[in-house]
């Protein structure tokens, strides 16, 4: 992907609305650099706020008469020169919207966001880089333009071994009790657990994780450098520091409702299935459920009393299509049985030699027959815990290790593959 | 049915123990009499204890060397004149089985069985007779081999309707409050709620039924005259003033594990579905639930937390078969759906004139179009409250009336019946 397309995915993302179709569509259609132009087309130029460091190619902004171009490799259906909807038939909530995508492309500034990104850490990661997890393929048109990332694991490789856990915000102690115990569960058998840093179950269910040494991802509904809810500071700084903070939403963003609502199918793509503890009737977490089920998704739920509103929502969902669970086991049976995305049960996925060089280090320092805790493999490969950790699990998803408690052991494949190797050599 | 088949049958409910499918058998190869004369040719007639209403064909008892006579309309296959059992290939538990009934068939006293009944108000009902519910049969060589049943309904017509609610006998306070509520909304919906009479769940469901005025019946793992457990005394006493309290184990016979759990088969085959409330992981409330599943029955369970392990049956049973359920009304839903089972949602079953004179006399005694509670019907009818009751949920399983909340009124299929039949004559 070019400088100018990631340019453009990155402003795209602070324009188009999380989940949109029709900016999907139009992506698919013209290309980021193309919808960046055409919306711009009427005010970009005149703004004065590029910042300095931003791309030719987009800075070159043509007026409303301006030549158009293709994006590589993808073809332009339709009239040329101006995005669909602007083609004479705007009425409604469509003509409305791309309005305020217009409004909002003369304020945006990408190469703002690149920076407010790295301040806190972070990255972007687009459809097409190494990192970017394809499952996210699933949700069609409404597809992340892009993800804002915050910490060191890599995203795809953490996603493919992936549960989400959600629920209710005003859980109780039970929900809390089981999100917590849940996470702490599914960390234990090298699972990355995801979820949305709310408060009660989400920030139960990372805090279970963090509590074991385990992975975890929030998926926000804001930017990656802004703090919401304020009272999870310190949790969702622990995260990034150990696992990963993630958004399809620039730098600086601010939830709203529909971005709650919207974030959750994310949440629910990214992973290989949904678990809700604790949902009121109609509730938002059903919402992430019900999209994991559509994008093919397993969707459960941990039951609770039936005297409990709390528990209305999980139970509805179980009387459809969810799975009831009970424990961190009865999940992993679930999840782990979908062959193409458990790599571990068939071996490595990827050669040694494709591994980065940190992950290689991490690898190489695991004994060859005993089990090491994850400060004894960073002492010898020379770094942190924390990246230690971050590689282990990396290594995990990829079929390299197994984890035993709080131990890593070289997978028993893995160990075969490196003996056929040297026998080979 | 003769009298002697019945009195044959009186005898054997003292004799073989319920559900084994070799005495089943028997009974289906030699008919009950025969059975009876063969397993008391050594010894039955020495005993002295023959009562004086004793059926002549039953003391006629022929000795060993005795000739061998069939039951009506049944075909005696195998050699004659002793059980198979009993002709030289006797070994192992088989033939200990058979010496025990032997043991037995020389002190059983089917008359004093039948006084003993009479006297707490019981009486015998029989495969053939028209208050044995056919659905038993579906136990195949299982089947009971008559039931002891005391309370003014119709027990045939009760089952037609009925769900039975069991669970754990140290329930918690959760499972005791799930328990009488469903109960309670069963009954208000117009099911009879059939169960174990046990402490805990069982004996939660029965008295959230006779709170609300409802239908409900005690099948127990001993004699109808016989108060297990001691402390439902008063409970047991009230099922069978108000509804019905059945046993296929004659009057004076105690309770052991085993009747416990064969106890469990006839409320699974009595009821349309069974519902478990609380159970520990591979409980006696899960046999119930399983037996009902092998012979086409619904099974239900209520989910609870996760953390409690009376629970934990349950929520093993819904992660197989069992459906989840969180209210009354989410049972009559599932169950309510067999039409062969469900005459109400069709009309009657049965012609007005085919009713007994008490039931019809309480049919004419509700008002055409209104709704009335059962004291008013009771008075209009001349009979009492609890006679009223029980006969209106007789109509209500033929489907000539419909409860709502405590009052009763004619179903408007049944109506219209009547007007056809009037408008016709």
């Amino acid at each position: 992907m070019s400088k100018a397309e990631r340019l453009a995915r990155a402003a795209l993302t602070g324009i188009v609305e999380p989940g949109d179709e029709t900016g999907g569509r139009w992506l698919r259609e013209y290309g980021p650099v193309e919808v960046l132009r055409r919306l711009t087309a009427s005010g970009w130029e005149g703004t004065g706020k590029e910042g300095p460091g931003q791309e030719a190619s987009v800075r070159e902004g043509p007026g409303r008469e301006g030549p158009v171009r293709e994006a590589p490799g993808r073809e332009v259906s339709g009239s040329e020169g101006a995005l669909p909807e602007a083609r004479g038939s705007l009425t409604g909530a469509s003509g409305k919207r791309l309005a305020g995508y217009r409004s909002r492309a003369t304020a945006v500034d990408p190469v703002r966001y690149l920076e407010a990104a790295a301040a806190v850490g972070g990255r972007l990661v687009c459809p097409g880089d190494e990192e970017w997890p394809t499952q996210l393929d699933d949700l069609g048109d409404a597809r992340p333009i892009a993800l804002w990332v915050r910490g060191r694991p890599n995203l795809r490789m953490w996603a493919l071994r992936s549960v989400a856990v959600v629920g209710a915000r005003a859980c109780t102690p039970y929900g809390a009790h089981v999100a917590a115990t849940l996470g702490g569960g599914l960390a234990e058998r090298g699972w990355v657990v995801v979820s949305g840093a709310a408060f009660g179950v989400d920030g139960a269910a990372h805090r279970g994780v963090l509590a074991v040494g385990g992975a975890t991802v929030a998926v926000l509904a804001c930017g990656i450098d802004v703090v919401y809810p304020r009272g999870h500071a310190e949790l969702i700084g622990r995260i990034a520091e150990q696992g990963l903070v993630v958004s399809e939403l620039p730098p600086g963003s601010h939830p709203t409702a529909s971005r709650f609502v919207l974030r959750n199918r994310v949440i629910a793509a990214l992973t290989r299935g949904t678990v809700v503890v604790e949902a009121e009737y109609r509730s938002g977490s059903l919402v992430t459920a019900r999209s994991a089920q559509r994008i093919g998704r397993f969707t459960m739920g941990v039951p609770g009393p039936v005297t409990s509103g709390l528990s209305a929502g999980v139970h509805e969902l179980l009387r459809g299509e969810g799975v009831l669970v009970t424990d961190a086991a009865e999940i992993v049976e679930l999840v782990g049985e979908i062959g193409d995305l458990a790599p571990a049960r068939r071996g490595p996925v990827l050669p040694r030699d494709l591994l980065d060089p940190v992950t290689a280090r991490v690898l190489e320092a695991l004994p060859a027959r005993a089990a090491a805790d994850a400060r004894s493999v960073a002492r010898g490969a020379g770094t942190t815990g924390d990246e230690a950790l971050a590689r282990l699990y990396e290594l995990h998803a990829l079929g390299f290790v197994e984890r035993h408690g709080d131990d890593w052991q070289l997978a028993s494949s893995a160990v075969r593959g490196a003996r056929a190797r040297r026998g080979g050599a």
